[in-house]
């Protein structure tokens, strides 16, 4: 039995580095959207966590290749992995749009949904170790919600930016380009509640 | 037995009542086209119905929580209902840009696509009950086709739509929005058709 | 066990058939869009060669429904399936808007993605014979990796892309058709790193 249960341990290290990385991009996505200063080299900062994310997920699934007894159905793993690696993987995509489109100043409703995601992302990390016990099934129930309201709110912001688009920008092009990067920003707290959703189904399964 | 059977019956249920929600949602929008008078209340009648929607889901994960013995795989309960609930969200969505946008006037090809998905959704309707007895299996099949061509015939429809948009529409900002209305209308086809694959899964393991 | 090995050989032999049949139609899109004559005939053709897939999906259910013993688990096969039928599906899509859009000429940025998609389409019909023993995990390995890295090769040349446009194109309208272009032979790449991901997945669970 302690045989296995260091290498069952990891499996929620690696949820929670996951997690962090996760909340570590929307971090710097937020501040590059508040400071806008050097964005090339902020972008490419999130580039970096990006990848350190990559080898999270790679390491994940190289454990899971080598491990018998898992903590939970391996299924559940690679999912819950690949997820929260898609977090950090749309922050990138927002960054390296805000360079590839050339903006020359984000928008308040910009900075709104980077704090939406931040927020989701921070949530998640608090979710990630109350996995590690499936007493928590309570607490974690909470973080499901909460990030369910953060990414509802998300929405709605989404919602004034467009509008607004529409009612202010006479430049089609311009309406195009920040339709983009306000929507790549709400998909990442898309895939936030899909972690939560993840999380959800494995309580479920474990009640 | 006695004791789980009414238990087991009300997840039926529960996917019937989703399954008319989703209908009801399409019905609405439907009419809100055709009529196209009070588009605010109407929108806000569809958000309510969005909102049954979300009661009936939550109603639905609370209730596998607490049951021990389910009628079909804890999973295939949970993404039965998500993606019913998918379809009234989509309907919401669209009802929601429709006000956003500011649209002044309904097009022709936006009531054939409301169709279709209300035709879509009936079918959903018809199919929900026959999950009941797996000996429906030959019918349950019939319904699954069924979605599979209102939703083929949705993408034909959204072709001809899109099509026209760039011949006729000389400003860019008009095909923004019409191409998202549109295009959210023919995900929640799309949606039912994700339903009807569930369904399909089901029979699959069961038959 | 004689009786029941045919069976089960014939599910490794709509794979390899549904792969090669994504890669006839990412063929045919490049050549389409290398020549850019008869574009309608060959867009036809395009569309032959998705039926086929929807062919060879549907025998592949209708043979799950029928078969007892199946050689991986019944949800793979079908996810399997339906993911190499969504290849195609991209690809028939992306022909029809060529049409649709009344496109004149091609980029050179579309041949390379549809280049990328055309390596990564033949990748994955090498990858799917070595499904057949479980021994060939590092084999199969390598082109899961090789999937991987032509769709992020396909990713760079979108942005490369999609930059261009918003650069050089001062029409949003031409913007607007050639985003949809890009994106869709990118969503095919996506989808094979899907089918990639599902191939992992499998590996994991026979290991």
């Amino acid at each position: 039995m302690a045989w296995f249960m260091p290498r069952e341990e990891n499996f929620f290290e690696l949820f929670e580095r996951a997690a962090e990385n996760a909340n570590l991009a929307a971090g710097e996505l937020l501040e590059l959207l508040e400071k806008f200063d050097d964005v090339r080299a902020r972008s490419k900062r999130i580039k970096d966590i990006e990848h350190a994310g990559d080898k999270i997920t790679h390491d994940t699934i190289e454990r899971l290749n080598r491990t018998f007894i898992t903590p939970m159905d391996r299924e559940d793993i690679h999912e819950l992995i690949c997820r929260l690696d898609d977090i950090a993987d749309s922050v990138d995509t927002t960054a390296h749009r805000m360079v590839l489109y050339r903006i020359e100043k984000p928008t308040e409703d910009c900075k709104k949904l980077a704090a939406c995601l931040h927020h989701a992302t921070g949530v998640l990390v608090e979710a990630m170790p109350l996995l590690r016990d499936m007493k928590n099934t309570a607490k974690l129930r909470e973080r499901v919600i909460a990030v369910h309201e953060q990414e509802n709110q998300a929405d709605q912001v989404l919602s004034h930016a467009i509008a607004g688009l529409f009612q202010n920008e006479p430049d089609a092009r311009e309406i195009i380009k920040w339709k983009d990067v306000y929507q790549e920003i709400e998909t990442a707290t898309d895939r936030c509640e899909d972690v939560a959703n993840i999380l959800d189904a494995i309580m479920m399964k474990n009640a």
